[in-house]
């Protein structure tokens, strides 16, 4: 479980990344996030994300940010670290300075400029030939952000010829059939296996991608615990107990998941939680409204007493 | 509540189109469809939308299946039919078609084509032109569909320069603020009143939606009898109670409204349900497998077990 | 060189579909566009194009349309008619009152809705399946409209699993490797011939697409005795000749061939060329300004200097 | 002239990025190129654009193209740099540095996710407060490449609350018609004057666009005298004769102006022409084939002799 390989398993938690009030880096409360997620049962990390404001970030501050992340995580868990770009030569260099820090991987998604399955496929050709021999990496299938729809049969095409490609980050939807196919396939001894993580709608599905085969999630949510909670009870055999954890927290993950608005409500409860000082979100961003927080403390109450309720 | 005007409130469904096993129209099943909705309790009907599969019928099923839907209807509750279309002659025809057989009228929504504020403003001028001044119409905000964003700013200016617009049909997301400020408009009289129902994500933000001001909902769901209640139990000041109700239908109403394959499971409920005679989809279509029917299983079992519980 | 077959070759024009200045269909410059076509050397007409406003068209409108191009076509050239359709009931009615009308064939693209490459066949399967064993029609590949990449290897599984495909559209940009790709697995034998005719920005690069191996011109200008003369030149080996009529027309046709405006331009021309009697576009629609006016003034007088030169 | 002002005029070239055949920044061939364009008199250079292949290449690559394009230039014309990000800390970042290198000022597009009219006017409002008050910037409207319409009104209000906006690079299709407006609010005193130079189609409507009042170009070709040539007639009053040069280089133009293969072509040209020591384009990017050098070949032989004809 403790390694970014094809066996990995639990839940690789999308970081968000905290800013202070003036929008600076904000580093203490990276170590107290990475503390938190810890305790919490992650059983690894995902920074520079799209929820992780990656594109807002200078060069500098994302080496740094990662640099603070891998000090404290400390190899206690592995950290993979996003690093899709259109160009090669980015992706080569950040890949390569984040592995030099002590990252265990990458995460790469195709550009919105791929579009037949012959592209998709050569575009992932060169991005081996761009990590090289020694870069771990997971694919990242994530059509609403990027526009790019890989089939089934791409994804085996593509798993196939990268032998460093050990994870699949599947946030296809609607993806419970395809899920469904590259779990069997792998199965079957048809495609060699790589770990499934899932995150379609931000987890919204992962009792039911669990049923499919998933190794876990790999996605954002302020109440991590409910992601780790509910793949333990589904790996222990006991389903109904998994729904039960994963209805007591729907109705705020729901919330949380709305598009644009979402990560200003995520960095809200981290900061409610007290894992962030600051809920800041860097321009251009989302800003909660009076009625916003409204929902979100009576989205939290209802969800405090619902999990009392269920012991 | 029962005319098709500025006042409605309580929730206009979104009809499916019933087919036979064969794919023809079933109008025995539009009937029964129509019994069972009016017996749940909606205020309303729309048909020929999208999850109404419009686009796979000819023009004269379009008309067969609307005369079903009223002559069923007998005036118990208004009519709203789908008329967006890129051309004004096919969308005059067919507003002008479906009034003569008593429609109430028709919802638009404008085309991907317009994008800039002035050219979506002026795309409704010349609806206000098509429709004339004897059809009232709904106002469809649906970017995630159309690709248009509409501004808060924006509805306004259309609804101020239409006078037949009674109806605005919410669905963006995030929505809330937009919402919000519009509720707030009409409140403070800066704008006139038109009934605002909402659909965001399919439903799946309605108690948020009904604190913001919303007089309702249009949107689909095999169970109707969620959003018919949790607008009764918010408009009688039960708030917790209405997010009672919504959290226990959300597991399987979030299942529903899978984007691609939701319009299946929203077909096979109802055909488990008895309301029509099969749950069959037009091609191109989507298909639920042996795991898509567990699950739906699994999930309608736990919300009839958590009703129960609700008492 | 007269049958809608797969050894169709010359200019298949798009049509425009003339109104009257009240915006009603126009059938006496209906019948004088087609007299202009045939008299300029056109081999084909395709109908109820996007350039020939066919949404804008009520279905009756459209029906009425098609009869009177194919009554006064009377067989001199084969007529094919835009089809595409979203649902195939609607592409099956249309496609079968049209042959009943006496139409050749008609033309299919996909919808913007398909994706992957399984999706894309998939498609066109349904397609077949719809229009049946006795309909040729005619695949478009015309990614700028329909958001659709196909790539030359999906051509090729389209055009093996489509026995009543008969010709090819190609109007992909950049399309003329993938033209190349084509032809020459037609000349190899590994593919059964069809007809390919282009149409690349609007027949913007003709010359280049016919030395590739393209059997002509499918796409619309005011000047189709351009299309005729380029292909005929082409074909009687004198390509610099070719060369130096299409760069005569290119001033205009690019200015024709504007994204938007295009459609104006093009009525216009065949106005003051006498061909219709009124240059109106149904709404929404663009309109000419008076400098737009000058610009095409000043073109024409250039291009007519132009060809008089030439001789 | 000779400044990046609202007073500018003339041609600002959207250069290349040289690279060598093994894919590094080749400098050498990087002062050759810009010897090259100021000597066929260019008025301004602009670097690290879409065509400068800007997003594959590193931060560190980035600046080092810059420097030796400024030490180069010595000053004897403005140069611009691309700026665009979707985050503000790598704008700022990168317009301070390229600031302290010696540039004139910065070039700022959209990005895809601002749609309505008032998210534009807010992100360049955001987009103000990054560069502060010592930035002179020029607004490029690209909706091709940015998927944002901004119509005439929302320009207008962006260049009210934007003093260091001095330039727009109009690149919108159809687009003469939002132009003539915007040169018409200028002349009328509504609007304070900015440089407006075109790139509408790489320079495909060029003449046209002087017409309705553009000071010049700002795009990219290989053969960068033909807008040079073109402006400097216009200005001159030669009217016919700006065109007779337009159009002599107007099939090569459109050749190299083809989406996705068209950077090929214009390196390969500036490798003939010597300009450059490799026509090498990164990955991912499109390659030329034997029918592509052919038809490069004779396109340029016909440009000659055309040019060589008009004297």
């Amino acid at each position: 479980m403790g390694t970014f390989n094809r066996d990995a398993k639990g839940v690789y938690l999308i970081t968000v990344t905290p800013f202070k009030d003036n929008g600076d880096l904000d580093l203490v409360s990276t170590d107290r996030m990475v503390d938190f997620l810890l305790e919490r049962g992650v059983t690894g990390l995902t920074v520079l994300g799209i929820m992780g404001e990656a594109p807002k970030l200078t060069a500098e501050e994302s080496r740094t940010f990662v640099r603070q992340v891998l000090r404290r995580t400390q190899g206690r868990v592995p950290v993979v670290v996003g690093a899709s770009s259109v160009g090669f030569a980015p992706m080569k260099e950040l890949s390569r300075s984040v592995m030099d820090l002590g990252a265990d991987g990458v995460m790469i998604a195709p550009p919105s400029t791929v579009r037949t399955d012959d592209q998709i496929v050569a575009y992932f050709d060169m991005v081996n030939e761009t990590l090289g021999p020694d870069i771990p990496w997971c694919l990242q299938d994530h059509p609403v952000a990027t526009g790019v729809q890989m089939s089934a049969g791409v994804i085996q095409r593509i798993l196939k010829s990268s032998p460093q490609c050990v994870m699949l980050k599947h946030e296809d939807c609607p993806g419970l059939a395809k899920l469904g196919h590259l779990t069997a396939a792998m199965k079957k001894g048809e495609l060699q296996r790589v770990s499934v993580l899932c995150g379609n709608g931000g987890g919204l599905f992962l009792p039911e991608e669990l049923s499919r085969g998933a190794d876990g999630a790999m996605t954002g949510f302020a109440y991590p615990e409910m992601m780790v909670d509910v793949v333990k009870a589904h790996a222990n055999g006991e389903v109904e107990r998994a729904h039960d954890l994963f209805d007591a927290y729907l109705p705020l993950a729901r919330y949380e998941q709305q598009s644009g608005v979402g990560l200003a409500v995520r960095k809200h409860l981290f900061w409610e939680r007290g894992v962030i000082a600051s809920a800041a979100v860097r321009k251009p961003g989302p800003k909660l409204s009076a009625a916003d927080l409204a929902d979100i403390e009576r989205l939290v109450r209802r969800q405090t007493q619902r999990l009392a309720d269920l012991g």
